[in-house]
């Protein structure tokens, strides 16, 4: 423990400089989601940046172009792994939302990496360069007290926001392994559960994602001259749509719920236990009352219970058509153990069903992606817990997330590696939307935390 | 019927001309709707092209601005009135549709006014340029050869693709009051039954039209982090919307029919006895097959029976959001004898019922007007159908339509006169879409139509 608390007495000392740097990265409009041309040079300068950070600790680093349309990957790992020290992937992304969400909502500019109030305000402060950075920092401020504990790898890409094409093809690709086994992957892509309520987030729902689309006539057509003799697209869509659920917000699509185990005592113990502010939690959103499936927990509800979203509806115009088509996006969120395949083709035949017959039907844009779970019993929690406590000064909680992180999984199956999942930020820093920010007392915490947590796992 | 042969023979011999003039009048980019601010010139030009039109034929004609930011109306009457001689009133419009539907679709300048096989090529050609210069060159042909046979007045508006907001204010205004007694509207805004169909139109739908919005959390937000907790807006509103038919197409809103009268067995016979090509309908449609309310007849259907249509669908984004709003635009057509404010409750109350309580719903953008119908046993209609059989040697058929043209009923509840809706383009001639056109030949036997009419009415 004699390294940490040196590299820990490094961090105190370091911080301002590490916060002026971190400014600098986010001064950068590494917008990668609807991306302008003119967000190229930035992505790369941004990329360039986290290359030097990772030299900077003496790993080997390099971009990797994985395909002509992609955004640069940041590979970096130590420049020799020793023999008998494991070997911890640590991953973070340095692309960002847009900042059109709308433009005029932000009250700051989003690459102007203001301070104010112990905050760091920016489009990408809080998702995910400043977290991503805080691991970046730990790693130096152990390079610079006796070097680095493990085996380190980094992956920092550069498509997080429009779906990790490129790491995705790297991983499956078999790009990681030059790298050997891997003991832990760490990554802070996820949320605290709360202001100093810092916690290890033991679980990510799946996604299953698609637009259906009903066609109609070959054009839109004149309601007045044609409608009542035909199908009506959009009439067509909302009937298959209202058949998703019943009243209560049940998913009726046959099967849907098959796979679903039930969550552990264990588990269910420390949700039951987390305090929840319903009415901060309205506040939050606007909206007057909670709603959703009976018998389940808001928490359970949001983090181990599937669900079904039609995300978007559009058809027609507002005149006096009859649309040539309707369409909606439909998305679930999957609990462990649901497979994505057969819940999409059973959703897309149920779709079908409420239709009559001969309706053209189309189902495209499919992705998905089965949730993460991590047991709870699993040896790395109780060190990561530690590390937590180590680097905030407080009791750490367990939690899981109702989002998905495609990567995550992939991760996870790919190295057969725990992912642990230590957010630094808040659900509450506008991650995608206006006026994002970053605590930067949790970017001191964070990395202090990463800093125990990197000789954590060294500890064999 | 001396004036009448002889007008008639000054028609044919003019027609060259007709069409030459009338092709001035389609170049001129008049479009009202959707309409970019270098339309203005145009709309005051084809405005005044009426004006000079008007006097030709020695009419009183001025250029009314009913409010600053409508489109002049274009207002003409008889210099003196003759007492005794019935009063017919003219009605067409100016103003043209927008061409970008897409205006790659066109294959010809959509303000070139080619001719091509007997056809006028170009926006306005049909709708409504055509067919209103038919009367205007009428009313000069009589003109010409001894005088008007009536007192005229014509109102030429510019707004008809957008509202005809200003003719609607003038005519609440008492501005057809210093005209007097009318004996019977024209207007040639209605198609025939198809080609060398030539048709009088018994009827037309009213319209009913409201948009409904469904209000959610106050942006929108993460599917994954708030679903399945609150109301999806989404969700909400494709259950209220698929609760507005049963599965057969009848309208499920309680007392929707209920002023419905059944079709008199004199209406039925004549459109039992139309012929219906139903596989080219389809096949102009781009459809597989009809579909509608079980026991009526296609043009039943179409003409003759009340429809309700959802027209546009919108919410959320095509992303994994629950979306802030969810709105539908919702149009009924109406017909003879249901009034649309008690349809509009129950159609809306209906629709807040399939909601839980306490969700936020608006309705706006509401518009309506109630159908039209002509008694077939009007004395006007044996002339009518006379003088088309004049105009174009061909034996008329009694028909209506399924649209909805707000002012014909304004038109109608103000002078108490019939109107005469005597169609002289195709249902086919693109109104509205790209290549529009006029087939010339039509033109040419509506002139001859409506200076036979004109005749007609001034009998006593």
């Amino acid at each position: 423990m004699a390294q940490l608390e040196l590299a820990l007495e490094h961090i105190d000392a370091q911080l301002r400089a590490y916060i002026e740097e971190l400014k600098e990265w986010v001064r950068m409009p590494s917008i990668s989601a609807g991306a302008q041309e003119d967000c190229c040079e930035a992505l790369a300068r941004a990329a360039d940046f986290a290359v030097a950070q990772c030299e900077g600790i003496g790993l080997r680093a390099r971009k990797v172009q994985v395909s002509p349309d992609t955004n640069p990957l940041v590979v970096a790992c130590s420049a020799s792994f020793a023999a008998g020290r494991p070997t911890v992937l640590i991953y973070g992304h340095y692309d960002v939302q847009g900042v059109d969400n709308p433009r005029s909502a932000w009250t700051n500019d989003p690459f102007g990496a203001a301070e104010r109030d112990g905050y760091l305000l920016g489009r990408g402060a809080s998702d995910n360069k400043g977290p991503c950075f805080a691991h970046l920092k730990a790693a130096q401020a152990l390079h610079a007290t006796g070097g680095l504990p493990v085996n380190l790898v980094m992956l920092i890409e550069g498509e997080e926001e429009c779906g990790s094409r490129a790491l995705s093809q790297f991983i499956a690709g078999g790009g990681l392994d030059e790298f050997g086994p891997i003991r832990g992957v760490v990554i802070s892509d996820t949320s605290m559960y709360g202001p100093d309520r810092p916690s290890l987030t033991l679980g990510l729902r799946g996604i299953l994602f698609f637009q259906m689309t009903v066609h109609g006539p070959k054009q839109d057509v004149h309601s007045g001259l044609f409608g009542g003799t035909i199908h009506n697209p959009n009439h067509l869509l909302v009937r298959a749509l209202a058949a998703l659920h019943d009243v209560e917000g049940r998913v009726r699509v046959p099967g849907f719920y098959d796979q679903v185990q039930p969550l552990s005592r264990r588990e269910k113990t420390f949700y039951d236990a987390l305090e929840v502010d319903e009415a901060a939690y309205c506040r939050n959103l606007g909206v007057k009352g909670l709603t959703g499936e009976p018998g389940y927990s808001l928490l359970e509800r949001r983090w181990t219970r599937p669900t079904l979203a039609i995300n978007h509806l559009s058809g027609g115009s507002p005149r006096t058509v009859i649309p040539a088509r309707a369409a909606a996006v439909i998305s679930c969120r999957l609990v462990p153990d649901q497979q994505p395949e057969p819940i999409e083709t059973a959703l897309q035949q149920y779709l079908r069903d409420q239709l009559p017959a001969g309706t053209e039907v189309e189902f495209g844009n499919s992705h998905h992606s089965p949730a993460y779970h991590l047991d709870p019993d699993h040896p790395l929690v109780p060190r990561a817990l530690q590390a937590i406590r180590t680097g905030f000064g407080l009791e750490p909680l367990l939690t899981r997330e109702g989002g998905s992180i495609p990567i995550v999984t992939q991760l996870h199956q790919r190295t057969g590696a725990p992912v642990l999942l230590v957010g630094l930020g808040q659900i509450t820093d506008n991650w995608h939307g206006p006026d994002e920010h970053f605590n930067l007392r949790d970017f001191h915490r964070g990395i202090r935390t990463s800093a125990a947590l990197l000789c954590a796992l060294a500890e064999v």
